[in-house]
C-alpha cells in the first residue's frame, strides 16, 4: 500500500488532464485454463459457468473457487455464447482490472501508520462510471480503501479504470462475500459505522468523523439495505433544498467523504 | 423563478429514480425558418451559418440574432451537411433544451425573497455530462441560477436534461455573451466572487460564504481563465491527499457547493 498521509498533502487541479491508464478487460475461456489461472494467482472478477454442466473438471473448478472466495455464477450457455464466439466449453472468467486487497489488511496497515482509518463501503452501487468516480474522489480525499460484495457490485473494467482516471491503480478494493460480516469487523476493530441514508434524522454535518469511521453509501434505486442500516452507529442525510430529492450516488459520496477531510484537517490544525 | 428557500427543506434520497423529462433536442433549418424562430421567442442555443454565404437575407439573421444576443458561428458547408441531410439552405439551429433566464432578474429575486444570493459560474465546461452533473448538485443545494458563456459552453440538450435527472428544468441557466462583464455585474451586486482553483493558496474551508456569494468553476483541461481569476475576490483550492492529484469538475463543485450550504445552515441554526 502506497503511504497516504495527509502530510504530503496536494491540492486539486482543474487544468492537468489525467490520461488514464486501462488494463484492458480480459477473459478467460475453458474450465482447465480458469482452474490454473486461479491457481497462479490471477485477479479474477467473476466467474460464469453453463448451468447444466456436471463433471468432475467442474466440480474441481467450483471447490478452488470456493478455496479463493471467488464468486461463480451458473447462467445458460446462450449467455456465454453472447460473451464470446471461441470455445468457451462452459465456463468463461473476467479478469479484474485491480488487485484485491483484504479489508483487515487496510484497517491493520492505517492503525500501524498511525492513520484514523476511513473506509467507504458500496452497498451493490452496479453502475461502473459512478463506481470508477467515486474511486477517483475517494483516492483523491485519501481514504484507505473501498469495500464492495464480491456479488451486486459494479464490474472493475477498463471503463470503470478509466472514469476514474486511473485512480484504481491505487485505492484499495476489498471485496467480500458477505458485506454485513466484514462491516461487523469494521465495527470489531473501531471504526463507528455511518449510513449516508435519506432515512436519517440527523445531517451529515451533525456527526463526528474525527475517530475511526467507515461511510456506507447505497445505490441510487434501492438505497441501503436493512440489514446493513441495523449495525450503522448513525445514519445521516445530505441536505437537499431542490425540487430534485436526490444527488447523484457519486457525488453524495462525495459530499460526506469531504465532510469527513474537513473535520479531520480543521481539528488537526 | 421557483421558491427554493432553505425553510422548505428537503432531504437526500439515495433511493428514488428520477425518470428525467428529456426535452428533445431540435434542429431548425432554412435561413427564414430560423429568423421567424427568434423573433416568435424560441429559446435558440446557437447558430450555424454556411461561411460564404452572403444575401439581404442573411444579413437579416445576423442582425435579427444580434438584437437578441444569439451566438452564430460561420461553418463550411460541410459540416452543415454533417449535421442534417436536409435542404437546410445555409442555416441550421439549436434550439435549447431550457428557457434561459437574464443573471440580474435572478439576483433581483433572490434579494426581493430575502434570500442570500448563490450563483455558480461555470467557465468553459464544455463536457455535457458534468454540465448535466452539476445543475443537479446545484438545484439540489438551493443555487439561484448557474451563469454560463454563450460560446464554449456545453450544449443543453436532452443528454445534458437527462444526466442532470431532470433538474435543468428547475434550475435557472444564465446565458452571457461577456462572462466577465457579468462577473464584475455579480460583483458589483454584492456578491463575493470566489474561484475555486488549483493555484489558490488557502482551502476551501478557510474562507466565508455566508455573504452572497459567486463561485467560478473552470474545465479539467484549461481551469479558470487568467481574466477571471483576476477579478475574484478569493481563490481557494479543495485539499487533496492522493497521487490523482484533481477531482472531477462535477464533483468539485459538488464539495465546494456544500461547504456554502454547511456554513449557511450551520450558522443559521
Amino acid at each position: 500500500m502506497e503511504k497516504r498521509s495527509p502530510g504530503n498533502l496536494k491540492f486539486h487541479s482543474q487544468k492537468k488532464f489525467h490520461s488514464p491508464r486501462p488494463s484492458e478487460k480480459e477473459l478467460i475461456f475453458g474450465i482447465r485454463a480458469i482452474i490454473e489461472a486461479i491457481k497462479a494467482g490471477k485477479e479474477i472478477d467473476k466467474i460464469l459457468v453453463q448451468r447444466e454442466l456436471n463433471n468432475p473438471l467442474i466440480k474441481e473448478l467450483y471447490e478452488t473457487a470456493k478455496e479463493h472466495n471467488l464468486p461463480v455464477s451458473k447462467v445458460p450457455e446462450e449467455k456465454l455464447n453472447q460473451i464470446t464466439r471461441k470455445n468457451h466449453q462452459g465456463a468463461i472468467s473476467y479478469i479484474s482490472a485491480v488487485k484485491y486487497y483484504k479489508i483487515d489488511d487496510i484497517i491493520h496497515a492505517a492503525y500501524s501508520k498511525g492513520e484514523t482509518p476511513f473506509i467507504i463501503v458500496l452497498d451493490r452501487i452496479t453502475d461502473v462510471r459512478n463506481f470508477g468516480a467515486i474511486s477517483r474522489t475517494a483516492e483523491c480525499a485519501g481514504v484507505h480503501g473501498i469495500l464492495i460484495p464480491d456479488k451486486g457490485a459494479a464490474q472493475i473494467n477498463s471503463d470503470a479504470m478509466k472514469t476514474s482516471s486511473g485512480a484504481l491503480n491505487f485505492i484499495p478494493i476489498c471485496r467480500e462475500n458477505n458485506l454485513l460480516q466484514a462491516i461487523k469487523f469494521l465495527k470489531d476493530s473501531g471504526l463507528q459505522i455511518v449510513a449516508s441514508t435519506e432515512k436519517a434524522e440527523k445531517s451529515i454535518y451533525e456527526a463526528d468523523y474525527k475517530s475511526p469511521v467507515a461511510i456506507i453509501l447505497g445505490s441510487e434505486e434501492d438505497g441501503i439495505s436493512n440489514d446493513l442500516l441495523k449495525v450503522a452507529d448513525h445514519l445521516v442525510k445530505i441536505p437537499i433544498f431542490g425540487k430534485i430529492d436526490s444527488l447523484n450516488v457519486s457525488v453524495a459520496t462525495a459530499v460526506v467523504t469531504y465532510e469527513v477531510v474537513r473535520q479531520r484537517n480543521i481539528a488537526a490544525g
